[in-house]
């Protein structure tokens, strides 16, 4: 099942995408927290049967599927080999004295970074003019979370969505910690739609490519992980409880902008494509 | 004003703590996210003015005023000279080469690591088992803020409240950026109530105490920040749009536990106090 939170003449609708339409399950005021809110009550799929009208996806705007999270985002830091090395090697690491990390590296982006599919990228809020793309599998938690690890975790994951995370290099170096570097207004697009893990199957095999102005930059597997999802999950859950609706970022493969000498970083106009197997494309152009 | 949120017999109520007495504005359903939809509907003075019901704060179990953020919390990290030094000569910051920051460290801990005042801080959770204490003065955005400075940001502030950042250091230190180390449940203490700005007047007068065990940890004035409050808000809002109910932790002075040599950590049964001028006192106990 695939979820889609959007706008049309000013109005906010949600509803499920199927055979090439939108089946509208709530429209007007709340809309925009209506996928959310059906997660946080657990009645997903009840909700998700409501007859409503059906529209053209052509037709609307689509938002990020939950446009306001009611938490922060949850990322992964350096979660590929090759992508570690680059990072560390940048030299815009300047949290950890080595590429590889022994724990998993968890930051926050809000949600006050969170923007839909074709939303533009505000590049120009970045005062230093380093701003780079970290396309990412992002998965959403289904179900209170607290100590649960191994298989266990597939059974607390709702969804999957495309995340860019993406980032002010110099920004992310300036403060040691993240949340300055990763939290810019309009630097979290995630969509085009929130897809339900039943109709995933089995996520490690996705693959993931991000392509700015056509040109391929990364391209990966995620069953390369460093830590995996289970891994992930376990970290968080651990010490903390993930509530219905949180989001996690999994981590970004090799090819980011800093990875080449020069580094590429992002320009005004530029188009960036992050797309994953069963997920979509989820297509932004920086302002 | 003092606004204040409770549960009594299981029903949850917010209000106005004034002469000794709570007058209530909501109960029931939603009473827990009453306050913070008054900071975001901008109508708290209308709210604060219902004539409702008066209860003695003793016939009640006071829960964080804002039991249940709408986002992270942000906390500035090294923002007192003295424990700039204690933290870094600690060993524990494994994120930075220097003491002191030549830019504000933000970083953000959960909306579900808030606890109450006198609720369990459950130090049991850290596997590491050092678990920290950290004073702090806590600030709650009034206005949407984007590009605010100087003397401007004051306008943007709703009002203030205690808040403990409790840390497990290793984990801090382990996962380099400090999601992880800042939290985990119950690590976020925050209240007795929410102190509005206007009865606040300077707050850079005011004096923070931390005890443990009644005995003075932790002993600042506001006035030393290393980054004041309108530079944490102007550092902060340069990039992000601060949204109405958004809780900022200013960053805490020397005397933390791991400033002793031996690291003076938490254990179960300590009581931790910290009190601010104008703002009363915030109690908990660790399980």
């Amino acid at each position: 099942m695939k979820l889609v939170t959007f706008e049309k003449d000013g109005e906010l609708g949600a509803g499920v995408l199927e055979s090439g339409t939108i089946r509208i399950c709530a429209q007007g005021d709340g809309a925009g927290n209506a996928v959310l809110d059906a997660i946080r009550s657990g009645q997903t799929d009840d909700w998700a049967r409501r007859r409503g009208p059906r529209m053209a996806p052509e037709d609307v705007r689509l938002l990020a599927p939950i446009p306001d999270p009611r938490g922060p985002i949850y990322c992964v830091g350096k979660n590929y080999h090759a992508h570690a090395d680059e990072f560390h090697g940048s030299g815009f690491d300047s949290s950890s004295k080595s590429a590889l990390p022994d724990h998993p590296v968890i930051f926050t982006k809000p949600p006050s970074s969170v923007v839909g599919p074709e939303a533009e990228v505000r590049g120009s809020l970045d005062p230093t003019a380093t701003v780079d793309y970290e396309g990412e599998l992002g998965l959403v938690i289904g179900r209170p979370t607290f100590g649960v690890s191994g298989d266990a975790v597939w059974d607390h994951i709702f969804g999957y969505v495309i995340i860019n995370d993406v980032t002010s290099r110099e920004l992310q170096r300036q403060h040691g910690q993240w949340t300055i570097g990763k939290g810019l207004d309009t630097f979290c697009p995630m969509g085009p739609w929130l897809v339900t893990a039943d109709e995933v199957g089995d996520p490690t095999t996705m693959e993931l490519v991000t392509e700015i102005n056509g040109e391929t930059r990364q391209k990966a597997v995620v069953k390369d992980l460093i830590f995996d999802i289970p891994t992930i999950i376990e970290t968080l859950s651990r010490t903390m409880t993930l509530r219905p609706g949180d989001i996690i970022a999994t981590g970004t493969p090799a090819g980011v902008g800093i990875g080449f000498t020069p580094p590429k970083y992002l320009q005004a106009g530029d188009a960036m494509t992050v797309s994953i197997t069963g997920l979509g494309s989820l297509h932004n152009r920086v302002g």
